[in-house]
């Protein structure tokens, strides 16, 4: 039997590799998308292209974005990345790191795509556990996004296979995430997730991304692969 | 008072632009965002800019977006448009200058741009009597987006100002929405309705979207002030 297409979206951090990882072990033919949009760095795409190429993707689309033109959050703009937040206080707020609509325009390339592959399966990276407070990263919000992308599309009307957002990580925590990304041979040394790498790519061990990132291999016993620039910060 | 914000999806035909100013008609400051989408012809943006400038907006935005790279439509692609469909033939299936996830990809931006202004009203002019069948102009589709979009955003979560997706043409006749924009000062010859004009920008008076407005006019007993290619077309 064929494998059925499936859109995964690859930021080039833990958790998109993870999600690719099990869309594969899934039995998806996975077509890998990434996004230049702005961001302060391009580290992340780097690395979003050495995930894509280790699992053997079908196509790996980068696409060109400009979120930065309407700015309004430090990852596009020079606003200052913060650091070192209690990891207690994550969550209870919308950060300035929150890039406004991004999921909701990076989803909607995803379903463009979809309909013309065709796929019915897009897979998303999201956690609403261990996170930033972002509110496109919340269960309702996806429910929502599915809803919509079905009344968007040819699928909608024709009554063809409908549209699934699946997001395999949402409710587990960063140590559950690692785990099963091990489990499925993720190479999370090629993965970046920080918010504020410098000029080599190294993390910087103290931005909210990096924080959740150490938390949840502290959660295993384990020392993460990626490369710090302050070692004295992984704790 | 201040007038509050809107953005205002401009493609530079002339349901967007009648849409442009109800808007405006309405008191609101008024932020048009027109796309470069790798659609066949740029003059629709030569009419956006036209339309945008001679309404005084408070600003407006040409964003590049790349759809062409997924293809799948006659607007993207090399596909030929097709010609003289009959009326009553259109609605009835999805056409190929369809586009797959257009306004889903075009609405994204507009509420990315709407949360960083801030605006909480964005205006699109889609139409579900006389249009081409497309599933992204039907009201269950807007009412979806518009349950999405407040989940999606920051006015989701602190319960600020309720994001709505204005959709004023939706239950008109073209004639009607012709007839609505002439009271408000809309000067059509400013518009491009065409799927396939010539270099010159000249409508080709026998795609849906000519034969459309062509029929609106005709409702009013009036000339389509469009320039047109073939002048034996205009019935």
């Amino acid at each position: 039997m064929e494998a059925k297409n499936a859109i995964v979206l690859l930021s080039g951090g833990l958790d998109s590799a993870t999600t690719l990882a099990i869309a594969k072990a899934e039995g998806y033919r996975v077509h890998a998308l990434s996004f230049r949009y702005g961001q302060r760095h391009s580290h992340e795409l780097t690395c979003a292209r050495a995930i894509a190429t280790k699992a053997g993707v079908a196509a790996h689309v980068i696409s060109e974005v400009n979120l930065r033109q309407f700015g309004g959050s430090a990852l596009t703009t020079e606003i200052e990345v913060p650091k070192d937040r209690p990891l207690e206080q994550m969550g209870s707020e919308i950060p300035i790191t929150y890039v406004p609509a991004r999921n909701t325009v990076f989803l909607s390339f995803a379903l463009a795509w979809a309909e013309v592959l065709p796929a019915s399966d897009i897979f998303l990276g999201v956690n609403a556990l261990d996170y930033s407070g972002y509110p496109d990263c919340r269960p309702e919000y996806i429910q929502a996004y599915e809803a919509m992308a079905n009344l968007a599309t040819k699928a909608g009307v024709t009554g063809s296979a409908r549209i699934r957002i699946h997001t395999p990580l949402i409710r587990l925590t960063k140590g559950q995430i690692i785990a099963r990304g091990r489990e499925l041979g993720v190479d999370y040394s090629l993965t970046s997730t920080c918010y504020d790498p410098d000029a080599s790519g190294a993390a910087c061990g103290r931005c909210d991304a990096c924080l959740l990132r150490l938390k949840g291999f502290a959660e295993l016993g384990l020392t993460d692969p990626a490369m710090y620039a302050r070692v004295e910060a992984r704790a």
